[in-house]
């Protein structure tokens, strides 16, 4: 593949930002790559793991004449990321993020950038339980979604960029920020808040009985514990920053347990068989749409 | 491995009773496997896969000179199969079961014994979403547990029930019944429950955004699609007849999505975080005892 940006700049390399940087140098879409933590132990593997071309001191030496910016921070942290930044780019230069709540980026981004930066907010559908720049793969983005926000960005830049997500493995979309947000907190934000629920439930049990749901844990548990392995901070940012969504998703989703537990308690199997009947078809196309 | 018992008997050949046939002709342990199923097309696809060695018209004529008998049928069933099948048992049988809540199979199946029949009823801890004869794998249960409730059976004939549990792969526990539902409320019936729930959520919006939360179902929610795909009236039945046990798990679960929910309402991102760190501890616990 050919190089896409001479040079780019990742702010924040943890497993996002690390990944990147590795399926960046598997298809050589950079003819240079620096990058910057503000975690100095974070810096030091990046550095050991030869994950960049430069190891920069600061985010602002990161970004100079870089021709794409990725701030690959949690969501709370990007609003001082792009001050910091933004008046050290080149001119023109594109300025992407990897956040999953795109309404709060938007708003702590906004006041920091100015008119010779091409603002192109993005989140890629991928990630793992693990976290920093010895969890980053290559291959994380293969076959996965990237979620751009072309926003007023021309389309020539909005272009470009696509052909760098492309270059990383992923499949492009754009959405709008109030959408995606909506989305997001249905297919991703909910499902790791009950995840988190149901294994902090388990934490707070008796010693034995927490002892003996760790080493029986069946698949269902077993799966949730992976889930509720994730980067704390990034989640913490995630459920501040998209909080109106999620709480909507979790109003429907409270109803609807109520129901279930209703069901329960009164034995009506019907219904609880109508539901899982259902249920079992939303498998089926996920299973067709190839997101399996 | 040698054989264990001449002959055994498989009461519904689901994926559980199917990989039980599987696991066993594969370590040899019965010289004679008979199988039924009530359901016709089930009982088609065990003659077309010859899962088994005699392809038995009823269960009565399926477990006619069995030494083990095993009853893998939803837990809702297990009552009228025991009742079916228990005159028909060869005196000092070993009569076990396959379900997911104890409690109840214990006193459905009770009233249906009689003082020639050894009574062991057990759970495998395993499984996949997927249903029926052609769901059966022969590795299912290795270096899973398979839990057994010895009751009030002769040592002699629970050593060699385990051995034979051994031999399909699994690692034998003994449990208390109600020690056991409890346990298994919360590693995975609550699991199973929530699952279900967040995706009929999702069967419910309208549709443009349900489509698009099939295409995006980004980690989260696809694990949980999987987990609701499971079989709709096995887990009907888990349900109703686990009720006790469910209904407290999910007070405390609630209990706790209120606090998670309110911190997110308050912006208390230290809340979430304290919590969010510890459910990663878990996962790492689970990890150590080798269950992942």
């Amino acid at each position: 593949m050919a190089v896409i940006y001479n040079k780019i700049a990742i702010i924040g390399m943890g497993l996002i930002g690390a990944s990147i940087a590795l399926a960046s140098r598997r298809a050589g879409l950079a003819a240079v790559m620096a990058g910057y933590d503000a975690d100095p132990a974070a810096m030091a593997d990046v550095a050991s793991l030869q994950l960049v071309d430069e190891v920069a001191d600061t985010a602002a030496a990161a970004v100079a004449d870089a021709d794409l910016v990725i701030m690959a921070v949690p969501v709370g942290a990007v609003g001082a990321v792009a001050k910091t930044i933004a008046p050290h780019m080149k001119l023109g230069a594109v300025l992407t993020d990897t956040g999953s709540t795109k309404r709060s980026v938007l708003r702590d981004v906004a006041p920091h950038l100015n008119e010779s930066i091409i603002w192109l907010p993005s989140h890629p559908l991928a990630g793992t339980e693990h976290s920093g720049p010895q969890a980053g793969i290559a291959h994380l983005f293969d076959g996965r979604y990237w979620i751009i926000l072309p926003l007023d960005a021309p389309e020539s830049a909005v272009l470009q960029f696509e052909s760098f997500i492309t270059g990383l493995g992923s499949v492009v979309e754009r959405m709008a920020p109030d959408y995606h947000d909506k989305v997001l907190a249905l297919t991703s934000h909910l499902p790791h808040l009950i995840a988190y629920t149901i294994v902090g439930t388990a934490v707070d049990l008796e010693q034995q009985l927490k002892n003996d749901v760790i080493r029986f844990s069946a698949s269902g548990f077993r799966d949730f514990t992976r889930i509720a392995a994730s980067d704390p901070v990034m989640w913490r940012d995630v459920f501040l920053n998209n909080d109106e969504a999620v709480l909507e998703m979790l109003q429907r989703f409270s109803e609807d347990l109520s129901y279930l537990q209703r069901a329960i308690r009164w034995q009506e199997g019907d219904k609880l068989e109508d539901l899982f009947s259902r249920t079992r078809e939303i498998r089926r196309s996920i299973i067709d749409a190839g997101q399996d």
